[in-house]
């Protein structure tokens, strides 16, 4: 099942089912009128999902084009977005670039950060780049999106907190990252608005795909029409998405609804490209002393997008584009 | 105004208005059904609010004592917790606590970090110490709740996205901080679940103690009944409330609802005492050369308030209790 939330001038925007053609959809305010209230009551309101899925596959409901000029991101605003850094490839490259060392625990504790929740951005939202100065960078990423979940939860029991599956644009601005970090409380102003897949969708949709807490498919980053990576996220993920949620939950629990990232999907191999530009800066000091490649500028379209073996895109594409702030800088 | 929310069955519970004896109140319900519902439409929905807060201070509406046993948090969830560290005296300890540095823009940029938001603990809900030796402590701090919040606000502009006030309980695994800080990416698991004051009250109750951003007035903190510390709130909060504002609206905005903290209040004068534990046991290091004071244990009760100059709690008190976990330790 493939979820999506559309813009009906509410807060939290309208729940609705995606048909599998994934250009239709169908309101689904009749079981939940939020993606939040589905996960709410999921056990009482995923079943009647499921059923109006199934009647929009058979041509039993008639789904509507996808108002793409409508389209949220599945949660609007979330009541937590935590973050992690689990491919290591990506740490080791993003920490040379900056000139800091890779923490002593690398190999055997998750890096995670938390994010700001207020406001997430829809796949095809626009960014308002305030000031390129900052060093504006996409960071492309997998996420799930869990139950309620209990402190205190072994990896091997996490899966089943796993309620739903997402891809995420983590933007960055790079250059306030170093003196954000100095400070030693974590990167607060250096991590603007985050964006977000059209749809999230449930773990069956994957099929064996996603095994082990890792989504074992090529995650695609174009930027500006062209392909810049298209790294496996799942081998290199070092700690899977249940390491994650055994990691989080060791001091707290969480509400329904917390969104949990699994970082830059990064590849060893140079072949696989990038999934930001810090990766391509970094790559071009090591090859030829300097970086070539500029961060983001008012104009450029980050594009990212997830394949099964038939071709499906199964999130949808997160299209967005970097524009002027409409309220000025200031 | 004085607002409180009680629990009802439901994740955000039943909002009400609280009598100005601080001992009764009645149900806000046919007004707005939750603190979240009533920010998220507050324009539309305080004129409501505050003639049903005269007719039950005018005894027009009869209210009933408070279920304490039912008190929750203002916000039980909240989409954003953000939490500063502005007086200058508790960074300064806490960081020769833990044999850190003080950050070199210590007087001229704020140190917020992005605190969890899926789970806040109301005013008497007692506290589940997992291990001792994580070192749990209290900070007694000072809380705002932003109204809908845009990027880039000027601190001349701030105060007006102040919607309420409120008393924080900031929970703190002091062992853990310094591993957590080593990683580079914030605090995250050495910050458990907060606790608040059963209040969240409008700035117009604080009268002209609220003025600059800051409250001027003095926080109380008990530990086992025996006052630990009564600093001023208002003059050493190096960094106002609209300063903070202006601050983390840099590269982002904020919804309604997003809780702001002052951080640990905290006073050069050591008569004043302290508003947490670390910072006793760094005086007790300054003064004797090691730490006598325990961190939290199960058993310890931790008291929060503040009183006008009638003596009035204007938050209610936060009583929070240190018990076994209920689910056992894993």
């Amino acid at each position: 099942m493939r979820l999506i939330t559309l813009g009906n001038g509410q807060r939290d925007g309208e729940l609705a089912v995606v048909h599998p053609d994934g250009e239709r959809c169908v309101s689904a305010r009749e079981i939940a009128p939020t993606l939040q209230a589905a996960l709410d009551a999921w056990d009482e309101v995923a079943p009647g999902l499921y059923a109006m899925a199934n009647d929009v596959a058979g041509g039993r409901r008639e789904a509507r084009p996808i108002p793409w000029d409508r389209v949220r991101a599945p949660l609007p605003r979330a009541y937590e977005w935590v973050d992690g850094s689990a491919y290591i490839n990506h740490i080791v490259l993003v920490r040379k670039a900056r000139g800091a060392e890779p923490p002593k625990t690398l190999l055997t504790d998750p890096l995670v950060y938390q994010g700001g929740s207020s406001e997430m951005l829809g796949a095809r939202d626009a960014f308002e780049l305030v000031d390129p100065a900052w060093g504006l960078d996409f960071e492309s990423e997998v996420a799930v999106i869990l139950a309620d979940t209990p402190r205190g939860v072994a990896a091997s029991d996490a899966g089943k907190y796993v309620q739903l599956v997402t891809l995420v644009n983590d933007f960055t601005y790079r250059n306030l990252i170093p003196p954000e970090l100095e400070k030693g409380f974590g990167f607060f102003t250096s991590k603007p608005a985050t964006g977000f897949a059209p749809f999230a969708v449930t773990p069956d949709e994957l099929g064996d795909t996603f095994r082990d807490g890792r989504v074992h498919l090529r995650l695609e980053t174009r930027l500006n029409g062209e392909r810049v990576g298209d790294p496996e996220a799942g081998p290199e993920m070092h700690f899977s998405f249940h390491d994650l949620i055994a990691h989080i939950t060791k001091t707290r629990r969480y509400t329904a609804g917390t969104i949990l990232g699994s970082g830059t999907v990064s590849n060893q191999d140079r072949a696989r490209g990038i999934s930001c530009l810090a990766e391509q800066r970094m790559i071009e000091i090591i090859e030829g002393g300097k970086p070539v490649t500029p961060f983001l500028k008012v104009g450029d379209k980050v594009e990212i997008e997830m394949r099964d073996a038939t071709g499906r895109s199964i999130f949808g594409c997160i299209q967005q584009a970097v524009v002027e702030p409409k309220g000025g800088k200031r």
